[in-house]
Formats: structure tokens, sequence, C-alpha cells
């Protein structure tokens, strides 16, 4: 080391790009932080992992603008057959659920695989910023400045980076490699680093605001914060075989999601997927914590065996198989996601669970979804960094709920946990059936609930007397079907200026920005356009929260975005009928034509009925403050100004 | 010239890069033919230009897999408001129309500039196939060889190319630049080849079996033909200022559609567009044949104001200018579309027109894609040359009715002709209504009818008694609801497997195959089922037209697809219940899952109703022969095998 080590600072800095590292950086490239992000491998993920994709995770793609490349290319999921031994021992149908639950989400729960997912992060990353993963590079040691955690401006993190001269870790594609970057290899990031050190590689120093670790179940991250960010768990683990093919087969239900229970030979999952592939999962055995499976006995081979014996009398081979593995998960959370609010750790890194769900990739970009955003806020200096306290809040509980409901669904799954594959013990079909649908809400991602905190009022119900003058509370009466604390749902409106519908998700893009819905209800009577404009007036005030927390120099939709619904005709109204702060003037461009929309019957897509389907009352409206990550603050009546400004105020900084 | 002459062979040499040759190219990416585009220009087009994209066209870049593009970056024309002189003189709103007809397809009209359709067909193109466009290529000589023209595997075509070693045309972008290929700028190549011949440019010699000229209204391989394939038309010429700005104004309808007729100031149209900008067209004056405006007299100062006295009471102005330009157009179609159909003349130089309807830029891609598939299939000896004479016989006949429309349509727009811009005669607001309520099916042009040929049966009802054994007659009464001609129209359908719905004509995609439409009907009826498995086996037999056409060592829906739509209830149903031949299997990939669909309710986007609206009887079915570029060529009774075999006989070669 003779040479000079290189020093940088930074304010973000990502160590792994699996989808929670890409997912948060992804939300860097959209609010212009400046953001490293590493990892240890040569490149992304070209097939088999992870799969299943949410209906929340393609809204939040949506939201990124490139949902489309995942719903044009994912299978879609939209039933299920549960297949069960008739009378004589044979696997016949005996029924037909629907996947996803109807008006749940714009979109159905989708499968395709992770590099897939990954790609299309790298694509929207690379479109929006100058950030780029940095491969093969590996941190060596870790650093955090206690003395200056609490100070915004400061660089409490020092970390140093090796990068290396090559790449040493294993090639990943093809049926050989089976069980690469299964959780059943032990983590090899040691075996890099030793390897690396001969090597003419380089090092160098960052100093960062702010450290993600999204290095998976082995984090080295999580690893030197010590035993108080260990993850703990349930002691039992599964083994499940998996296999990627294009099966031949006369099967008939081959192409759609399947729960197969045999009599004598066990039970096993289908997946069709996209390219004409269909994963299989099958449990092969049981083992005790701590115990690992012997490698060399688990070839495809073994799987297949295992699919055959289940689907009998039906016949299954394959010719092409695309990727196979082996996993041993144990259900684990961490005890910690966050040091002082600089270092978190996201995904695998504090959650593992069995993939048989479709739940842990979605899970995992979720946390940076949650995440991402507040970190912005607080390095731009819009917001204070007590919001970042919300995450491990909010995330640590859905972590839990995810392992519970991991566990209770596993456990259905195979029945009495079963010894091997010949356990011939299954569970009663009518309690699979009410477990499935009961786990509709959650494994379509939909179902997350945040409670009350910094960021989400409280509702009046649970506070109904005792408060103070200045305490903002949620009315949830307002919108009877809106839910505080959950995403904000969709349902179509129209453009006032040009007719075109949109689904309400569209217009809430994650680009950072708060926004106020104002759903301004009839406009056409005089007392609700009085309420109107007065709620305008006060908005365009120089000392409104608007203006008060908006950053020099920008414009005034730039942190809060005000977007109003009506439910007057369309074709009665311009929009130069609502106060000028709802389409606000700007000397290049003239007035905003995107701000307006209107509950009314479109010319070629039907009637959303959003007042209807939110519950507001069509005369009188609401507001909505929906948050960044498009879920439900606060709701309120329309012209409730003061409850708005002291939500704000909570945790909004005065910009001057 | 000291170095030898390099002189190759090549399948298909297109001249011109614009819409019409990039459609031509994209077809040979996805039929795999040997391929070369040149143009003479040094970039693709950057932004003005055409924009209007008809559903039509839409439909068409949906079958190549890109539609999608267009559909979120465009700006959607859903309404067009109509706006004339109140008593006082004052303009003011008179009528909302919808601006196209509802359920005529599943895309509405949409504006999008010419600059982004060419990026979509490069990427489309490079995404299929190794062909690109040559730059800076101009044309010197052309050589027809009349001896070899009738023979398949000749090259009659010899033409020599000079490659540019810079680029002598004029930087595009920038206001500045407002005429650059506008039409009132003369024909530049002349020039371009004067100015290069200086330089050390490289000349090669090509061979081609088919040319065709995609190279615009002053098209060089028109002029190669000589005067029999001049543009004759109409005398009278028309000058419009256009104008793409991002408007400032008060005036409530900028961001729909509208056709403006002002008491004393003349008329205008604004087209709201992507991106924040709005095109305005004005009609600034007349001039007689031959004439030439003065180009010195007009700027983007002379269009706005013209703008500004048109809307008036309203106030509009602009800071950004995106592109402007000055339009002299007449209506001329081309006296002949073809040379021994080995030399083919596509767009613009075989028709010209006013820019306002946004047919332009459809109509020419229309005539390529009409033509693309049939020089792909005779290249690959699949079909007979003599389809070939079909695109003159089609696409003359649409290009006359485009002339036709567009006669009306700039005469209804501006009155009695205007003789300036303060001309104040406007035609009465019924006819306008009338005419543009007429014109919806030609403007989204859905409404393209090819007449009877080799590859469109004559229908029974044209030919009722004398016909030969042997001859193919449509039967309409089978399907009531399709027109023999017209493009097939899309319903919803689900996949019998996986319950996914699709629009049919997500199926019908755009690679080179026809198909054959099997409206199985009720084949839970026994009489029905029989009846379809006896076409099974008439279709799988080794004597079967599919196996005749079928080339050797391809799989049998290499050429011709069967596809089946049946209405049995979904879940009463396999795809093992159809024949093989309807779900084909495959040694290494299984049986199709792909090929039988349902019309049946989805679980989650209703019901496509697709026999009703069809007009097909839901017991009895049909069977429909779709073409390549989904036009219907035939309707008849499920079963009639003999009819569908005489109809691909009549053109399709025997492969052995």
């Amino acid at each position: 080391m003779s040479n000079p080590v290189e020093v940088s600072c930074v304010d973000v800095l990502i160590v792994g790009a699996g989808p929670a590292g890409l997912m948060l950086a992804n939300w860097m490239s959209r609010t212009g932080i400046k953001t490293r992000i590493v990892d240890k491998r040569g490149t992304k993920i070209f097939n088999g992992q992870a799969d299943g994709l949410q209906s929340r995770t393609l809204e939040i793609f949506d939201s990124f603008g490139f949902a489309y490349r995942a719903w044009q290319e994912s299978n879609h999921m939209l039933e299920m057959c549960l297949w069960n031994p008739d009378d004589n021992g044979l696997i016949q149908r005996t029924d037909r659920l629907i996947d996803t639950i109807q008006n749940l989400s714009r979109f159905q729960q989708a499968v395709l695989h992770q590099g897939r997912i990954e790609r299309f992060f790298l694509d929207s990353i690379a479109e929006h910023s100058k950030i780029r993963v940095e491969r093969l590079v590996i941190p060596e040691t870790l650093e955090l400045d206690e003395s200056k955690v609490a100070l915004d401006n400061e660089y409490p993190i020092r970390i140093s980076l090796r990068h290396l001269a090559e790449d040493p870790a294993p090639a990943q594609s093809g049926v050989e490699n089976g069980l690469f970057r299964s959780n059943i290899t032990e983590d090899d990031t040691e075996g890099i680093l030793e390897t690396s050190k001969a090597k003419e590689d380089r090092t160098e120093i960052v100093n960062a605001k702010y450290l993600i670790g999204c290095d998976g179940a082995h984090s080295w991250v999580r690893k030197q914060l010590g035993d108080d960010f260990a993850l703990v768990g349930e002691a039992t683990d599964y083994v499940w075989g998996v296999l990627d093919i294009i099966p031949i087969t006369d099967f008939p239900d081959i192409r759609t999601r399947c729960a197969i229970h045999s009599q004598e030979s066990g039970s096993m999952m289908i997946i069709p997927r996209e390219n004409k592939l269909t994963r299989l999962y099958i449990q092969l055995k049981e083992v005790s914590t701590g115990g690992r499976i012997d490698r060399s006995t688990i070839s495809p081979a073994t799987i297949l065996k295992g699919a055959q014996k289940v689907l009998a009398p039906y016949k299954i081979e394959y010719k092409y198989c695309d990727w196979w593995t082996v996993y041993q998960i144990g259900q684990r959370v961490g005890k910690g996601f966050s040091k002082h609010d600089r270092i978190f750790l996201a995904g695998d890194a504090v959650h593992t669970h069995s993939p048989k769900a479709g739940q842990g990739m979605n899970v995992s970009m979720q946390d940076t979804y949650n995440l991402g955003w507040k970190i912005a806020q607080v390095v731009k200096g819009e917001a204070d960094r007590s919001i970042l306290q919300t995450y491990e809040a909010e995330r640590r509980k859905v972590a839990r709920d995810l392992i519970d409901f991991d566990h209770k669904f596993s456990r259905l799954f195979s029945g009495k946990p079963a010894k091997d594959i010949l356990d011939t013990e299954g569970i009663s079909l009518a309690e699979f059936k009410k477990a499935f649908a009961d786990g509709n809400m959650f494994t379509s991602g939909v179902g997350v609930k945040y409670s009350g905190s910094q960021i989400v009022a409280v509702s009046d119900e649970d506070h109904p007397s005792d408060k103070a003058d200045n305490e903002v509370t949620s009315k949830g009466q307002f919108a009877s079907k809106v839910v505080l604390g959950m995403r904000m749902p969709s349902f179509k409106v129209l453009n006032q200026s040009d007719a075109r519908p949109w689904h309400l998700q569209e217009r809430l893009k994650s680009d950072g920005r708060w926004r106020i819905l104002i759903f301004a209800g009839n406009i056409k009577r005089s007392t609700q356009l009085a309420r109107v404009n007065k709620l305008g007036k006060q908005l365009a005030s120089p000392t409104s929260f608007l203006s008060r927390f908006r950053p020099v120099g920008k414009p005034i939709d730039s942190v809060i975005e005000v977007l109003s619904i009506h439910s007057s005709p369309r074709t009665d109204c311009t929009i130069f009928d609502f106060p000028d702060i709802f389409h606000p003037y700007n000397d290049e461009v003239g007035w905003d034509y995107w701000k307006i929309f209107v509950d009314d019957e479109s010319y070629h897509e039907g009637h959303g009925e959003a007042y209807k389907n939110y519950g507001i009352d069509v005369e009188t409206g609401c507001a909505i403050i929906v948050r960044p990550d498009q879920y439900v603050s606060w709701i309120g009546a329309v012209d409730d100004y003061q409850q708005m400004d002291s939500f704000f105020s909570r945790f909004m900084k005065v910009q001057s």
C-alpha cells in the first residue's frame, strides 16, 4: 500500500445490489441524492431466484414508471387449483379459487424472475441519474462516530471498500450451479476477501451520512453491528426443492397455480411462469436447527422424482431446466433494523422465511421503498431527522407479520410437519382454503397498515376526547372506505382539461413529494365553492405551510403537491373555476393542466365512481394527505386548513 | 475511381428511413429477410413533423409489441370542441364531440411526434434483427432487367449507392429551421449529390430482388420510373402555418382538440400534444398551382399573430417553441405504385395531402404494413409472386379515398376556399359536425376494406349462383359482425389453460403467419364436438394444406397458425378435450398452451362476449381466415375444410 488511500464523501452508501438495494438506489435516482451502491458480485442475477410479484409491488413499479415492463413479461396469477386424493387415492381437482381478490388492486399477482426485476431497476436508475452499481466491491471495515449522529450535515460513517481486480465468485448460470446463492451455501464473503487479498486490488475510504445494508441473509453490515442486531426466530427449518422447467406433461392444470396433496407421496406446489417455464416446489424433508442437509444427495432428478410421485398417474418430464435449487430457511426477524437512524438494514438482512408464498422479494423491496423517501427528505433538509425512526417501527411489524403468515402457510401446506417426501398426512381442504383466502390481503401486499406516528395521524376514534388544541387527528368518516395508514386505493378519475381517464394512483408518482388530495365536492353549489375558495386562499398565502416548507427558488409544488378531484359534471367546469393554487401558473409554461381531476363518466372506459368507492360525500368532499409512498397520513374536512398545517409542521422544516 | 467497385446482393433494398421505410424494415426484421435500408439524411427526425396516430396504427404497433410505448408517451385524443362566433361575434364553445367512436378499437387516436415513432421502430428493428439504417447513402443510378422480373430467385434490380463522407444536410433541430423538411423547401437530393461529388465518397453496386422507394414527396425512385409514375391530382394548393408551442393562455380548451371559426379572423385547429406542447394549425393563404409562397414573409410570429386574432378575446403567448413550419401541399396520387412488382413506391412518394387530419404518417406506414409480409412470403418461397399485385390494388384505393376525404375535410374546415387569413366566410356548424362524425371511421384507420382478390375471398352474396366447384366464397352470415376485407375486430377472450384475458388481436402478432381462427362453438354438445374433431383430423392429415405448405423441417404452425376460441364453460374443459392439432405437441417443450381460448367471464376484466360481438352462433361457431396483417380473408362454416384448403391453394406454394 504505497499509494495514498483515496477518501471521499457520499450522502448515501448502499451495500448490496439485489432488489432491496436497487429499490433504494432507484428512490435516490428520483430524488437527486448523492448515492453509491456497491455489490460484491460481478453481475446481476440471470435466472431463477425469487419470482413472485405482489399486486402492491406492481403498483410501486408503476409509481416509478416501469410496471408495464413487468406486467407485459410476467405470467399473471389468476386462479389457484387444489388437487387432493379421491376415495381411490387418485388426485383430483377439488377446487378452483381466485388468486387475487377482485378490486383489491389494478394489478393481479404475477410471476417473473428476479433477474428481470433487477434489469428494470438498473434501466430505471440509469435513466434518471448517474448512479451505477459498482460491482466487485467489498466492505472491509465500518466505524460509526456516535458524536456526530445527531448532526444533520455530518458524515458519521466511515467505511473502507475493497475493489476486486477480478471476479472470484463462481459463474452463476446453468443447471449445474443449482445451489448457487441458495441459502444452503455458506456465506462466501470471507472467502472472497481471502482470495482477493493476494491480488492487485484497490482500497478506498468512504465517509457517508447514511449506510444501508441490503446485503442479504448473511449481511456483512448486520454482523458489524453486533449481537443486538442478530436474527431471532423459529428454530425448525424446512427444506424445499425448487425446479424451474419447461414441463412435458399431461397434467391439465400445469399452467395454473396448484397446491397438490397426494395420498402417499407428499405435496407440491405448481407456479406457472413466464417463457413457458413452470416452477415446482416440493418439500423434501425437515431438519433440526443448525443441521445442514447433505448437498451431494440432491439433484434436479431427486426433485423431479418427488414431483412425479405426487402427480401420478399423470406424467411429468422435461428436456429444459432453467434453474433449480434447494432452500433451507429459518423464519427469523432481526432484533434491530437501525442504529442511530444512520445505519439501516433491509430485506433478507433482517428477515428470512420460506420462499413458497412468493413474498420475500416483495417485502424486501418494500422495506427500502418505505425508507428511501425519508432519507431523501432528511438529506435535502426538507424534513426532520426524527421521521427516520418510523422505518423500524413500520417495517419490523411487517416482517413479523410476514413470519407469522409464513409460519402458518408453510405448516398448512405440508400438513403436520412432514418428516420426508413420503409423509402421507395432509391437512383438511377446508382449512387450506380458509387460510388461502384470509392470506390474500397479506400476499397481495395491499394489507400493510402503518400505525400512528409523526407521519401518520392518529384516528379521532382512538383519541376522541383528550386532544390538545394542536393535535392532529384523522377523521375517517370523511372517507369511510379509505383506511388510515394503508396505501391510498385507486379508482379512475378524469383530467378536467382533456377528459383522459387516469387511475388516481397513476398521478401519485414516486418522486419524493407529499400530496394533499382535495376532494373538492360539488363546486357548482355556492356554499361548497366558498369553502374551496377559502382553502385556496389559505394555501396560497405567503405564510401557508406550502410556502413555509417550499425550498427557496423551487416551484410551489416541489415538496407538497395539491391535487384536486371534484364531483361536479366535467363539462360544466374549467380549471379556471378553481383557485389558482390548484393549477399553479408558471411564467415559462403557463397554467398547470394536470392537477385538477373529476369523478365523471369517461368516453371509453366507464365511470370510476371514485367518490363512492372512497366513501366520500359527493357534495361536501374531504381532504386526504398522502405520503410520498402513497400511504394515507390524514383524512379530514375539505377546508380543515389548520389540521393540514399542523400535520406538516410536526416534521417539515421551515425553509427561508 | 481506381479501387474496384464493391458489388453485393440483397433481397430487399429500402430507400428512405422515414415511417414508411421503417415499417417495412420492421416487417423484414420479423420475417428474417435479408434487407438493407438507406437514407440520405444523417439522423432521424428529432421533433415536429407528422404527429397523428390512428387507432389502427396503434393496433399495428401493438402487433409488433411496442404500442405501449406510443400509448404511454402520447397525448390521447378523446374530445373535440367546436368554437364559433356568437351573436356578438365572440367565439363560444358550441359543441363537444367524442373524438373516436366508442368500441371501434382498443386504442383511441393519439398524438406523438414522428421522431419518437421512428425511435420505436429503430429499437424494434434492432431488437429483432441485424438490420440497421445506413445513413448518408444516396442512390445514383437504377436499372431494372425486365428479362428477369418473373424469375423468383433472380436479382433484376441493379442500383448504385453513394456513401457520403459527411453530412451535407442542414442541421434540423431548433426553431430557426422551421422550414426544414417542409415541402415548401425544394428537393435537395441533387444538391447533396452535387456537393458530395467533390468529396472522398464511396460508391457501391447493389443487386436486389426488390426495391421499395419510401423516399418521400420528392421520391428519387419515383423519378427513375418515369412519367408513368407521376403524381396527379388537385391543382389548388393550400398553405398552412403550424406552430408547436407550450402555450401560455387563458383559453380554457387548450388541452382539447378544437376547431375554431372566428367571425373576422379565419379559423384554426388546436391539437394538444405530449410534453405540454400544443400544435396550432392556421390556414395562411391559398396560392395557385406552381406558385411558391415567399418564405421570407413567414415566421413563428406571423403564425402566432394569426392564432391570437382567431382566439380573441382570449390571449395566447409562448416562451417555448418546439418546432414550426409552413405546409403547401397538393392533393395528389401516383399513377402507378409498382413496376413489374419488383419496384414499389410507398408513403409520400405516391400520395400527398394536407396534414391537418393527422392521416399522412398513418397511411404511409400502412402502405408498407400491407406490402411487407407479401414480399417476405414471396422471398421465402412460401407464396406465389402473384400476391404482390394486390399491393397496388389495395393501397391505391386507400390513397384515393384519403385524397377524397382530405379534399372534403380541408374544404369544410376553411369554408369556401379562404383567400387569406382574414377571409370571414365560415361553413355551417351542422355541416362540419356531420363531416367530422362521418369521417371518424376513416380517420381512425379501421374503415379500410380490401376488395376481393387472390388473398381476399369474394362474398357469396356477390357470386350467389354461378360458382365453380373450386371457387372460394366467404359466407358472411357465419360471423355477421365481421366484415370481409376489413381488419379483424378485437374482443377479449380467455386462455383456456390459465384464464388470462387477452384481446384477440393481441394473439394476431405480426410475425408473417396466416391464421385460421376456429370458433369451435360449444364442444360440450356431441354433434359439435364431432364436427370439430373431424376438422382436427383433416388438418392433421399429412396431405392437409397445413402439411403441404409447411416448410421442410419447420413446425406445423410456422406459416399458418390455427387458433381456436370455443364457447363452452372454461372450467368444464381442458386443452385435452380438443384435437391435438389445436395445441400441437413438441418434443422439447411439450404441449402448446397458448392456442386455445374461450369466450367466458374473466376474474378481473369482465366478459368479452366475443361470439356475440362477432355475430357468431355460440353453438355452431365458424372459421375465419385472417391475413398476416389481420385483414379478414374468408368466413365459413367451422368444418368447411375444403374451402380453407382451396383458399390457400390459390397462392401458397407446396413445399417438399
